[in-house]
């Protein structure tokens, strides 16, 4: 038996358990799931002859190390920052590893000494990162090798609800690390490449500058930039690309809408509001409006912001329940960006049957035979319901492939890699495939941004 | 002779020799300027027989200690980082000190030590903080003195341009570090209190949320709140106040322009634009606007932030000459801070025969018998030239003062001071009227921002 380690129980794992199960017989399979909450992981190994729940605490260095020392491959599935002790693990004692994450620093210094062992340690391989570089990479060598130059790529990613559960007014709800939805674009402007020329947004002004995609029989998209998107600029061999754009995409519409609380304020994880326990939901709401004796809390905010009387984005607030003055917020020295979560959870939680949905978009612009052509790609997986949720299927799915095409020697550059190298996404982009996660593409004029270069 | 010694030959040191010169013979005096441009100094110290230069480095043990020892007491007149030094010298060798800086932790560290050996160091007495202290504490020590109770107390200063060297359509020059004006208000939401209620504002509306003040014979002007309104409400004793406000005052329109830059993203200083040093004004411009092979820079900044074709706020703009392709930035990796400063010094730098203007707004809001008060008291100083600018009056007078009060055991509370003592207001106050620093106050009806109150 090949004995594959899984650490960390999380929402992605269940996939990627069903998918190494099913093939444990025929692959000679036994998975163990290691977890500080022993019941979370007997609850996804279940009765499954070839795998096993055990505790695990990644931070005992006798528990973390016995089960990696037993193990021929390692996958951790834990948050970032917990990979590096188990990485250096896997390195002392010759283990292979898997992880959806990015590659941090930390991660990245251990090249050399996983190289040296014949190690491969595999990341960004779960859908963004992980699936966005396969299918890129895909679609970029195809058009390199057969002499195109690559002069344009833009690449956007969301994670929304299914079009039956969509059924708020923002069209949005959190399939994911809510906490990262309300902080979104934080930190500094966005910086991407337009028609060769560098471009910046403030944070204040990144939802106002969305761009709309069509996925043919699910309607139309929203994109606002990502920071960096220069980040992978030289991995994907795009230095002389003039136009290059990453993007998180949402319905059409949801934006503009919570452009509203980045302009009152209310996003800023930066510092706590005095007295945030007791305070209402419309307290809340006051403290970044002036104050007036007499004035609504209301008119106030429409005052601020100059919203009209009938413009839909006053719906989606009140859809909120925002101005109530009797919900408190209940939460001790909370910062804006705390309570407003706190407040978009309670409409935004997905419902027991309530879907979700991944979406992918890309675009390629490249010259060949003197001629500007454009390539765009677009994936979209359902969820099956809230176990089997696209976003698991989309990160879970691509690990366990990867691991076990490692396991199989498939895949067989050692070091701290990250799934932009044939090797690895041609035969894991073909078995998605058979999983539902498929890319439609369509050759459409060249469009970019400067209609008189055509 | 009495020793005092000036470190730091800056612009607000002209006022404070002069002052401290006018005294010299009669007060028996001797003034060493040091500075570690010894040019500088003996610039202001001329041939007056009662002061000498020295060249002084602050950063030099022997050069520093040398001198300090030399002295009866010594004023720091350096950026505010570099006094740490110069007050442990001072503490070491038994000497007062003065600065007109804000107290640092590291020099209110000094205080026990300080008081042991009977040493004063009193800082905060310059313009902002200082003068805003002293003649605030006065009126509300009176009030309170009186059997009021303060309910509202809110502070403004501005330092701009005399109305006869106030010739752009911004109504602003640069009179003191231009640095600071392009940057305030960054680094966190400004926080104040409003009738009992906690207010924020995210930087990026600050300069959408000013009041106005009038001063009679000077018209109406405009603040902004800065970060942090409620800094000295426990030392002024504000504790059970409804309303406490802090701003910065600007000729009204100054802030509605100011804050396209804002929007756009101009004011930034936490990254570098590429290519700066060879961008045109018209470049970095566009660097925050959407890309357009058609459109003007001129017209896509219009539709970004819906400015009309009419509004004054366009000929602002215009006037800085922010749309010119020729004109270079001219700065190696610079932030777009630094190239806005550059853009604004161009047009915001002082001629030689301008003057500038230091103006101060206080409102105190009180109760007394069952009924609610207001006093207004405002400030307008004007520079006499280049030299002796409001500026230096406002910040060197009052540091000068301080000084030989201290050597006359006028002021006689030991430890790290600032000037909130009716020991150390009254008499300065008393002092400052007889060069043009005076108060106006008035007794209006008490407004608030309650009228129902009333």
């Amino acid at each position: 038996m090949r004995k594959i380690l899984v650490i960390g129980s999380g929402k992605s794992t269940s996939s990627l358990l069903k998918y190494l199960l099913d093939k444990s017989t025929a692959e000679n399979l036994f998975i163990t799931v290691g977890d500080l909450n022993l019941n979370a992981a007997k609850k996804l190994t279940g009765n499954h002859q070839n795998t096993k729940a055990i505790l695990l605490d990644v931070f005992d260095d006798t528990s973390r190390t016995d089960a990696i020392k037993d193990a021929d491959i390692v996958i951790s599935m834990l948050p970032a920052r917990f990979h590096i002790e188990v990485a250096k693990d896997c390195v002392l004692f010759g283990k292979h590893m898997v992880t959806a994450s990015y590659v941090s620093p930390e991660m990245q210094a251990l090249d050399a000494d996983a190289k040296a062992k014949g190690l491969i340690l595999m990341n960004e391989i779960g859908v963004d990162p992980g699936i966005d570089h396969m299918s890129a990479m895909q679609v970029l060598d195809r058009i390199r090798n057969n002499g195109g130059k690559v002069i344009l790529f833009e690449s956007f990613t969301g994670g929304l609800v299914a079009p039956e559960s969509d059924t708020n007014l923002w069209n949005y709800k959190f399939t994911w690390n809510p906490r990262n939805v309300v902080t979104a674009g934080q930190g500094g402007a966005a910086k991407f490449l337009q028609e060769g020329t560098y471009k910046y947004i403030p944070y204040h002004h990144l939802f106002r500058r969305t761009e709309f995609l069509d996925i043919d029989g699910f309607g139309r998209f929203e994109a606002y930039a990502n920071r960096d998107s220069l980040k992978y600029q030289s991995v994907y061999g795009l230095n002389n690309v003039k136009t290059l754009y990453r993007g998180t995409m949402r319905r059409v519409g949801f934006s503009r809408a919570w452009n509203i609380f980045v302009m009152l304020g209310m996003t800023d994880d930066s510092y706590t509001i005095d007295g945030s326990e007791t305070m209402s939901y419309r307290d809340f709401i006051n403290a970044f409006l002036t104050y007036s004796p007499t004035d609504s809390v209301e008119l106030k905010l429409r005052h601020a912001l100059k919203i009209d009387q009938d413009d839909i984005v006053w719906d989606k607030l009140t859809e909120l329940d925002i101005f109530n003055a009797d919900k408190k917020v209940g939460l001790k020295k909370a910062t804006p960006a705390q309570i407003l979560q706190k407040i978009l959870m309670d409409s935004w939680t997905l419902d027991p049957h309530d879907k979700d949905m991944i979406v992918m978009y890309h675009k390629f612009g490249y010259e060949k035979d003197g001629k500007k052509h454009q390539i765009d790609a677009s994936m979209v997986v359902l969820g099956e319901d809230q176990t089997y949720t696209a976003m698991a299927k989309t990160v879970g799915l691509p690990v366990a492939i990867a691991t076990l095409a490692i396991l199989n020697k498939k895949i067989t550059s050692p070091g701290v890699q990250i799934p932009i190298n044939k090797e690895v996404y041609e035969p894991i982009l073909k078995e998605l495939e058979s999983f539902g996660v498929t890319f439609h593409e369509k050759e459409i004029p060249y469009l970019g941004y400067n209609p008189l270069n055509n």
